[in-house]
């Protein structure tokens, strides 16, 4: 048996999406910008797919530019947005367990002489909002703030962050990273008073090489990447029409039957955490529990053994996870996020995280939680670490 | 009959090219930084993909970086490049024939403060190598000329270019957009001495949202985006792993008999150029001809009409071309590349550029040639134009 339970990473296509894209690969292959019949079918295929994927965003005007992922959405989103703005100030906020595809562009604006708060959370990974009110300022022209950590799994109280951040400041742009969400756990843009979301078709069983950069219609970005015309004002390059419309469609199979669907990711990740926690002992959940967690996101730390010692043998019993961040694979410092929340390293560097998707199975986390102790144990008994 | 003869613009995905991508969707879907199974799988296409692409083009120690399409490849060279050398110098040299992914970024790079030349070209399109000769000096840190121009279809003297280049300035690098000639026009980057090449895998019946930049080993460049981490070091986010395999299977069809198919396609055009010259009165060939001059290239001015309207009645009749460069389709100026060749404005109206690839046939070209004489003859008479 294979169980992948790493879809916080990337997920396997729908086969239903591999068979809405194959058309635009051989048939509709056409250019959107031009104006024969091949380009304008391909053109419709975009405008369709942009109309869709905005209103499940809830977003009436929103803007869509499609971009190869959501790290180059977000990009697209912090960098544009301050550009766009930079007579009206140089101060942005983000947290300290953002995604490092929000983070590393926030590390590039301040070499470049933006001032950036980077915003304490708690030991679940909620962020202060006391904090952000008191910094949100006249200069403050951007807070960028992911809606689900894609690591714990802690939902923040968006709308709460958005009422601060306009309270305080109405021209500050609000961004959300919603990719650890979208499609998992209920969103508005406009309810919310979210500006701009970054979100990608590869995180929803859609394919890789494409995302999105949601925008409100009175929202100023300026381009970060130059080239050939596009449909977008703000991003060259040829649209990937056939990933677009795998976009559409795997967001359609998403928020189709969505609470039911959403209500059997939140068992599968129910039952692995109470199982984990009543068979195996000296164990950490990370981040919070219930309705204030990402139905799929479970993660713990098995003290005394690595994650990646884990990681490791799951892999050859045929199970896939993530050890602490996706950043963190190849490199072993421990996890940004799991040290934000007050994690001690050594618990940190036992770190496991499952992402389960609707496509997982029952039997699927029933092997997960028979294969687990097993190898907890053998490791634990190879463990120089005492116990 | 459909003929589809915009291939410059974009192309029919081959059904081959689909069916290689599709486990890369729904079986082999890994993320390509993790080191579980399903990980290792797409790391290795991609490992395999960048070898086997980099051989196509010449390059022993190449590196290469996927991104989502030549505009990327080319932004991320020349912006990538001037970054990781401006203390050496702030001089670069093009040519006025580029296409926009080039020219829009040499653009911005003039507004940042680096001086950019722009190399005239003569009435068939070839650059002034004794300009090229007098402008590279110790400061020159960048040369961008693509190797065959994507709109009329003229082959530079690659080689010639780049001896005089590194002739003059031995550490002066010099970019070639090899897109149009990419899969149809022999070329080898070690030979040419280019340095970078940047490419996309649409344009040779592989899948949009996906191209490369292959650069030498000893050529220092920097990230132009910031973000998630992936296989790149200059080129973040997840990787497009069915589109590298798709791009990969689309240039192995492309070298396999890649004379012949390129003898093929030659044939066409020299009988879509021979007969509009014998059938048609008024006509202006732009560009070279012969081996001068791309096999899959063919673009004509029918005096005393505009290309819009021919390309608009033909497209009623089944068959796609473009009019002028690929960009002007949403902007009645005429086309930057005539305008530099000489041509005069009302002539350039008047242009219609045929791009065939492998995937066209005697049969296309012959109903091309049926229907256009009637076409251009139709729009004569309702023409207000004297003729």
């Amino acid at each position: 048996m294979r169980a992948y339970l790493d879809n916080g990473n990337t997920t396997p296509v729908d086969k239903r999406v591999v068979e809405a894209m194959k058309p635009y690969f051989t048939e509709k292959f056409g250019h959107p910008l031009f104006i024969y019949s091949e380009g304008k079918e391909a053109n419709e295929a975009v405008e369709n797919a942009s109309e869709y994927i905005a209103s499940t965003v809830g977003s009436r005007d929103g803007v869509v530019t499609f971009t190869s992922g959501v790290t180059e959405a977000s990009d697209l989103a912090l960098r544009g947005a301050v550009r766009a703005r930079k007579n009206e100030g140089n101060h942005i906020i983000t947290s300290e367990i953002e995604n490092p595809s929000v983070l590393r562009v926030c590390e590039e604006l301040e070499k470049r002489g933006f001032e950036v708060d980077y915003l304490g959370v708690d030991e679940k990974g909620f962020i202060d909002l006391e904090e952000l009110k008191s910094l949100v300022r006249g200069e403050t022209i951007l807070v960028s703030i992911a809606h689900v950590s894609d690591e714990i799994g802690t939902i923040e109280p968006i709308k709460d962050i958005g009422e601060i951040i306009k309270d305080k400041n109405p021209s500050t742009y609000f961004h959300a990273d919603i990719a650890a969400s979208y499609g998992r756990v209920p969103f508005d843009m406009e309810k919310a008073k979210v500006d701009m979301v970054s979100l990608g078709a590869h995180l929803i069983h859609g394919p890789k090489g494409v995302g999105a950069l949601i925008a409100g219609d009175k929202i100023e970005l300026e381009p970060v990447n130059y080239g050939y015309l596009s449909l977008s004002k703000i991003r060259p390059g040829t649209e990937n029409v056939p990933g677009i419309v795998g976009f559409k469609k795997a967001a359609e199979v998403s928020f189709e039957d969505f609470d039911s669907k959403v209500e059997r990711i939140r068992s599968l990740r129910d039952k692995l955490i109470s199982k984990i926690e009543s068979t195996i002992s000296k164990t950490v959940l990370h981040g919070a529990r219930g309705d204030q967690r990402s139905p799929a996101n479970v993660n713990f730390s098995f003290k005394n053994i690595e994650g990646e010692s884990i990681m490791m043998h799951l892999d050859m019993r045929g199970i896939s996870v993530a050890t602490g961040s996706a950043c963190a694979t190849r490199k072993l410092e421990p996890s940004h996020v799991l040290t934000a929340i007050g994690v001690d390293p050594v618990v940190a560097h036992g770190a496991i995280r499952f992402t389960l998707s609707r496509m997982n199975t029952e039997e699927e986390i029933d092997y997960t939680l028979e294969v687990l102790p097993k190898v907890v144990k053998k490791l634990r008994k190879m463990s120089p670490m005492k116990s």
